[in-house]
């Protein structure tokens, strides 16, 4: 898989995209990351990508021209369409789903705003997604491409190892997960529950499952709506709710 | 303020606080960061900071004692008590209004795991808040650590010069954005609305109004909800529906 990015800061990708799980899946081929600075494709000699806003106001827009030409230029070569996702505040909620739904992609290319608005044509006329990650104010794109970038890394064949694919599975049962523990059994006098130090495997397979359903009722009850309850689930739900 | 990191990769961080609006606040004096790897805390000649989970299973688990000597290290000198953020999926979600909570503090520091557990004891006996910033599966907390800081510095004195702060404000009138074009008016055929090149400002702030009335309206109605609506407000809403 393919993925670009177009920021006016490409060095903050470097140690990002070169450390750890996403520097091993673009050494193993799994992935090709290619930053770019899309002033590059500015057609002045100032390299200027940004200019006054019509109808006046505060702030800089950036311009329609950078982006389209960098686009049609990354697109060159790419065996099918790529799908072209605008970081923005505006933009659609980034969930687990939409992950999944990127890395069936060949090629995908994140445009990082920064601090300005876009001029409202790239929007309409280049982009197929608006990403948002959350509801909450960052001065670029940049955050939200690296957010996408290591979620769908993450997602492509032979990206992971078995041990790490098991720990993502889990988050994938609708259940949060259980709390972990190890050595010391005893540190500073905080200790670990007595039934995960008594090699009874099916004793501490009921807990985990108790402490994950108990985890999510706490905190993530909106996931617990839609979920397909065992007899055993509700038993120790009616518990959790009695108990409070 | 004082924001401190503890990660597996301190590298990641280094071009991402040292650009853009974060290097100038570092630079300025309104923020000090520090990225600390907390192997430096491992108790043993290995630097080792995992161990297997009692109780058996796939995956690896963080120790609490190296967290909790880096953070009892980081604490001394700081005036009032630093708030102990860790990142992971189970935590509440991450807001603006979090972030404002956070900006308030003289100290936070924040925890990153790397696509493995904590031991519990961390979650119980040393954090303040536990932060997810979305419903999806990252390689480590360092992506939530740059989201929190970003956002946080973001809200500092002094940070923004006064350009920014008046788009981060036009985000907190409850509404989104409405469209920004720049020159050329007319961009391969595709053209900036009329009224914007009108020169006439009571008619473009009315359309700015409009549009991002009409676009919270068709992305984020969820806004709207408790939101006290003007006349003209409501007239264009019934607009809206009716042309829709």
């Amino acid at each position: 898989m393919r993925i670009d990015v177009l920021s006016l800061f490409p060095d903050m990708f470097t140690n990002v995209f070169g450390s750890s799980i996403l520097k091993h899946a673009q050494e193993s081929g799994a992935v090709d990351y290619q930053v770019v600075d899309f002033r590059d494709y500015a057609d002045n000699k100032h390299r200027k990508v940004d200019d006054y806003p019509y109808g006046g106001g505060a702030g800089m827009v950036l311009r329609a021209q950078p982006f389209f030409d960098a686009v049609e230029d990354l697109q060159q070569g790419s065996k099918s369409k790529p799908r072209v996702v605008m970081l923005c505040p505006q933009g659609e909620r980034y969930t687990q789903q939409k992950a999944e739904e990127f890395a069936m992609e060949d090629h995908i290319i994140l445009l990082c705003g920064h601090y300005e608005g876009y001029d409202e044509r790239v929007r309409q006329f280049l982009v197929t997604d608006e990403i948002s990650i959350g509801d909450f104010v960052l001065t670029g794109g940049e955050l939200g491409a690296m957010v996408i970038a290591d979620s769908v890394t993450r997602l492509l064949p032979g990206v992971l190892g078995n041990d790490q694919s098991a720990i993502t599975d889990s988050f994938s049962t609708g259940l949060l997960e259980h709390a972990h523990y190890t050595r010391p059994a005893d540190f500073r006098g905080m200790k670990v529950p007595d039934v995960l130090l008594s090699g009874h495997h099916k004793n501490i397979d009921e807990w985990r499952h108790r402490e994950s359903l108990r985890r999510t009722w706490e905190r993530r009850p909106d996931l617990l709506k839609d979920k397909d309850l065992t007899e055993q689930e509700q038993k120790w739900l009616k518990e959790f709710v009695r108990n409070e």
